[in-house]
């Protein structure tokens, strides 16, 4: 046995240049000062070779900006090109440059690992379009723009978790595995073990019931709302659609929150528009030049829509005012609107667009129209349930949610019609214990990306795009 | 349509009660002064009612500890009863207990809802044991146990993303459904869409491929750190193990980074214990009671052996030595410990203990029992790869890492002998565009949560228990 830390024999050491400090290019971009004695890592955005000078652009992913090597001719190598990885190692200087704070000078460049460019689909200097990225879920995060919005994505994740974090809430890690599909829609995906597994189990089930992947955790945090009085959740939920559409994924993540003692859809929305606003704000605030590149490039619009949308309270309106405007629209739309019948996207995008192209919360739904748990408003003729919707700009639907059925006789009745009862018994269960007033909502992740981002495609906003359903990695 | 707020008609407000602050229950216990027109809600944990007065001890969840409610016997209702929902108001005033610091003087008590005790499974003051709980999947998270368990792994949760970004990791949503099985392991779940859909698309694969569900994140990790230096996940992951055992799980979550330019296992290492040393001071400084609970009543042997372990360094021992000590030990094992075979979990309990029950780090695997992407250590004539795993008291396999083969013609030869190279394509051509050396881990976050809380059955750790893998929510 060996004493903690080194001695021991199999492990390979480090190369053997002489330690300088390691910096990242974020860190050596952002250096006050100039270094002696700096090492840089990263991939070669662009080479440059002139008589006196080479020139060098260094990304390693920490910054949208790489950093600019300056080395003598003498230290050009063959294998040193676009794509590959180097190490530098040199002076950190302040650069000539207005564009840019700090500049390294060369002493040494290693080549760690060549790329072969004739192979390599993406080019030095070219912008490439998503589409045509969208054909290398592999290699596309080494593109400015996915580079830019895979730090974007992960900015944003780290604040929705703040903002829950810092107003208290519990975060639940809800299953994926579910019986339940929540709204009763069809749309799942079913679990089943792999061929030799399920021999082994005497084609049973694994979980002796079907199991499918869950399209939402909010019954399962309105359980936790049973003893939290705020509760989130933020993971992937799934819809077997079959669409190839702009719009839709299989796998996509959602963030959803559960409220206790809560009585009124406007506490539902303060929390949904705090959090939209707060998320958007950091993102700006930290990622300024990953965000200005989508504004730039992508959706010139959106600057300005953005930062209309933070300074203004969301308006609200009910949904039969909703129906009444777009009855009184001037345009004609492919579906009439009708009191009873479901807002398509043609008319939100009318909706949004009347109210001044701003974010607009559509509150107390049709009864009919809506799933067995959200609260009836015993209102009439028309009869209505306390759900709202969120409508954004170039997106439609952004946010849903409702007050939640908590009395066990409305919810008892309403199961029972729907011959639910035995399925949902645990669910009517937790309105015999101490059951209180609560709501709550969900936001599809990938829809704020692509309304803050402008982003057309939803597939652009991923990891890993998965077009023509073929190309999982 | 209306204006921003207010205004509108059918939303039902609040109660008519005039509005005092509210206050959640881990902010009254908190305050520092007293005061007046104070409004706290919550479920009742216990009533007593005494000739001159009534105390009550209310939770919301915020904390491990309930409020106590002191009132006049004449509030006392029919349903006021342990597990009912009330809203109390009143002066919050010093407590004239040593145990607590501050206490409610109720004026006015609203059961919110009432509790049919009769048939609610928890009961008043009973330490309700795990296994018992575990048959209430809906209502188990109302006992203290669940309640700190809870609020303890959203802590966790939160302190393991701060970690990461803290340390300049960009966070990535590796996808759940996948067509690669990582490891070449049988233990997959297969992803159908349910039946009406299934007929819809003429039986064919949804995806055109088969689809399983995810064993880890690694592989599309090492995607991104083909752009980034450092990046994790953080996510679902899933094993059809047909397991009723107190260790395995079908669903559980995974921790997972990746760091580029990196030569060293030592690297490795010392990220793995940097995570667990700081998410677990973390933990204990947030939920100093709730971990407590725990180790009062669960385990407690735990406490003194995770102070002993945040304050030193982890062991290192090869796996040959390993094997020596193995060899050498007193005791005769179930499976004999040979050069070349796996580790067993006696073996890894044998081996912690040996080393004083500390974590230890295993180096050096068998090159023939470890997958094709770990690196080839080149040595001989036992022939090694650089893989580690971390061993901890009570669990054994917490972590697992590698570096990972980097050098094309290696994993070449590697993935052609074992008829792969078709499915790893895209693998491969990570190595053909700027390949560096690189490795991570994987870190099983219930696993861990059992590690320091002590906890035996890994079942307990998580919001909704499947015990007989029936009981799905």
């Amino acid at each position: 046995m060996l004493g903690a830390r080194g001695g021991w024999r199999a492990l390979r050491r480090c190369a053997s240049l002489p330690r300088a400090v390691r910096l990242r290019v974020c860190e050596a971009l952002g250096a006050r000062e100039p270094a002696e004695a700096v090492r840089v890592q990263g991939w070669v955005r662009s080479v440059r070779s002139q008589k006196e000078v080479l020139f060098l652009h260094i990304n390693d992913g920490s910054s949208l900006e790489s950093l600019q090597v300056v080395a003598d001719p003498s230290l050009e190598k063959r294998d040193l090109t676009f794509g590959s990885a180097v190490e530098v190692q040199g002076k950190l200087v302040k650069s000539p440059h207005k564009m840019q704070n700090m500049e390294l000078q060369a002493e040494t460049i290693h080549v760690v690992g060549p790329c072969d460019i004739w192979s390599f689909p993406l080019k030095m200097r070219e912008r490439h379009p998503l589409e045509y990225l969208r054909q290398f879920p592999h290699l596309r995060c080494r593109n400015n723009t996915l580079g830019a919005l895979l730090r974007i994505r992960s900015e944003a994740t780290a604040s929705i978790h703040s903002f829950f974090q810092d107003n208290g809430y519990v975060h639940i890690h809800t299953p994926v595995i579910t019986s339940n599909d929540c709204e009763g829609a069809g749309e799942l995906f079913q679990i089943e073990t792999s061929r030799e597994e399920k021999e082994s189990v005497e084609k049973s089930h694994f979980f002796n019931v079907p199991a499918f992947l869950t399209v939402s955790g909010q019954l399962h945090l309105e359980v936790m709302a049973g003893a939290f009085t705020h509760v989130f959740t933020f993971g992937p939920t799934f819809r077997a659609e079959n669409s190839q559409s702009r719009r839709h994924l299989a796998e996509f993540y959602m963030v959803e929150a559960e409220l206790s003692f809560t009585e009124s859809l406007q506490d539902i929305m303060q929390v949904m528009e705090d959090l939209f606003k707060t998320v958007t704000s950091t993102v700006l605030s930290k990622c300024p030049r990953d965000v200005e590149l989508f504004h730039k490039y992508i959706a010139p619009a959106q600057k300005g829509r953005l930062e209309q949308m933070l300074k203004h309270k969301f308006m609200i309106i009910s949904y039969s005012e909703a129906v009444e405007i777009l009855k009184q629209a001037p345009q004609t739309f492919t579906f009439k609107p009708e009191w009873g019948c479901d807002l398509q996207t043609e008319h939100e995008k009318y909706l949004v667009k009347h109210c001044g192209e701003v974010p607009v919360f559509v509150v107390n739904y049709p009864y009919d129209l809506k799933p067995f748990y959200m609260r009836d408003n015993e209102d009439g003729p028309q009869h209505t349930v306390a759900a709202v919707d969120l409508l954004v700009p170039g997106v439609g639907e952004l946010c849903g949610g409702s007050l939640r059925e908590e009395r066990l006789p409305f919810l008892e009745s309403r199961l029972q019609r729907l011959g639910l009862t035995d399925a949902y018994q645990w669910y009517l269960d937790l309105r015999k214990f101490g059951s209180v007033p609560h709501g709550g909502f969900g936001m599809g992740f990938e829809r704020y990306l692509q309304y803050i981002l402008g982003v057309d495609n939803i597939k652009d906003v991923i990891p890993f795009p998965r077009f023509s359903h073929s190309c999982l990695l």
